[in-house]
């Protein structure tokens, strides 16, 4: 293989540190105005860089939007979704999820709340490209609670629901957290879902819970 | 009193109609592009009607935009908190609220899904009267949940929840029905969504349930 000349791959490097640094601005600004907010006139104005600058790394708005996502789910993949395939099958495991999922609303990851659960809205209605990876994603993070579930089936707990149904059940709970503490800057909302999620995984099934009323 | 001149009332009725008619129009827009991308002109254009036509309804961007919160709250009141009000108070209140929302949007009242599940995360971080309207809205849905709930208590169902937490997982359902419908246009999603809270409403309690499992 030829080497490139070291002017060429510092360039390359330089080329990359700016797309990482473009990119993590994107995540940002498109949580609080939404993916379709993108533009690359706007990006540059809050980079102050210059647009054609930015067009030699995004051809389009939708490659833009499209990056955008991917730098979104890799961040969403280190701070949630990491910690619970750190943690070993079972009950636990879907609780070190649903810890890390409102750790990262706590931390205000995204200026505007969860990137995904904004997205999943503004781009429901708007078919194409952009809509398919959104989707996709909230396919593969469904599929990866559920699969959790069937784990802890497996391990022994949470013994008859069903992983689809409990996996969409978490999600609603993480959507709930995410809207209210958008719009309240309440931390107590995350306390009130943590409740709720710990309480509904401690119970080991939906329907044959032998604790007595209190 | 004196009453106004012929011609005078049938230009206010005139008036009142074409209010009614651009605020049904905006709140549908807003579904979909969102309450910031709610502008005069854009609205304009979509009703074939001239920009200063509308400024003589609505003189400022959030003028339309508080006139369309009120309109789609009239819907959602209409739609979805009018057939569990009708309903005897108890378990049956809270389901007629759960199944009410569920044909909201099946029915795609607006076509892009929940109007103020958009406009939470829409507006949660642009601080303004929009976003205190909305944050009314949702205080006051979640006021009349648990009121349903607390009057099912007193029904002597649902013994021993909270009923903000009861509130908060149904809120939860609701946005995770949304939000997946929104995305996929597939049905099957609030059916599953019926189904979890149905179950969760027909246990009597979240951790007293005497049923086996299955």
């Amino acid at each position: 293989m030829d080497e490139p000349p070291k002017g060429r791959r510092s360039v390359r490097a330089d080329g990359a540190r700016t797309r990482a640094a473009i990119l993590h601005a994107a995540a940002r600004l498109a949580s609080v105005d939404g993916l379709e907010g993108l533009t690359i006139g706007r990006l540059a104005a809050d980079l102050t860089m210059s647009k054609s600058g930015l067009y030699a790394h995004f051809g389009s708005k939708v490659e833009l939007q499209l990056a955008t996502i991917e730098e979104a789910a890799g961040v969403f993949a280190a701070e949630v979704v990491g910690p619970a395939l750190a943690a070993q099958p079972g009950r636990g495991q879907l609780l070190a999820l649903c810890d890390a999922y409102l750790d990262y609303l706590r931390a205000r990851t995204f200026p505007g709340g969860c990137f995904f659960a904004a997205a999943a809205l503004e781009m429901g209605s708007r078919p194409g490209p952009v809509r398919d990876r959104i989707a996709a994603f909230q396919h593969e993070l469904m599929g990866i609670t559920s699969g959790f579930v069937h784990a802890a089936h497996q391990h022994g707990d949470l013994l008859d629901d069903s992983p689809v149904a409990l996996a969409f059940e978490i999600n609603g709970q993480f959507l709930a957290a995410n809207a209210g503490f958008n719009l309240t800057d309440d931390p107590g909302v995350l306390d009130l879902a943590a409740m709720i999620l710990h309480r509904r995984l401690d119970a080991p099934t939906a329907g044959s819970i032998t604790g007595s009323p209190t």
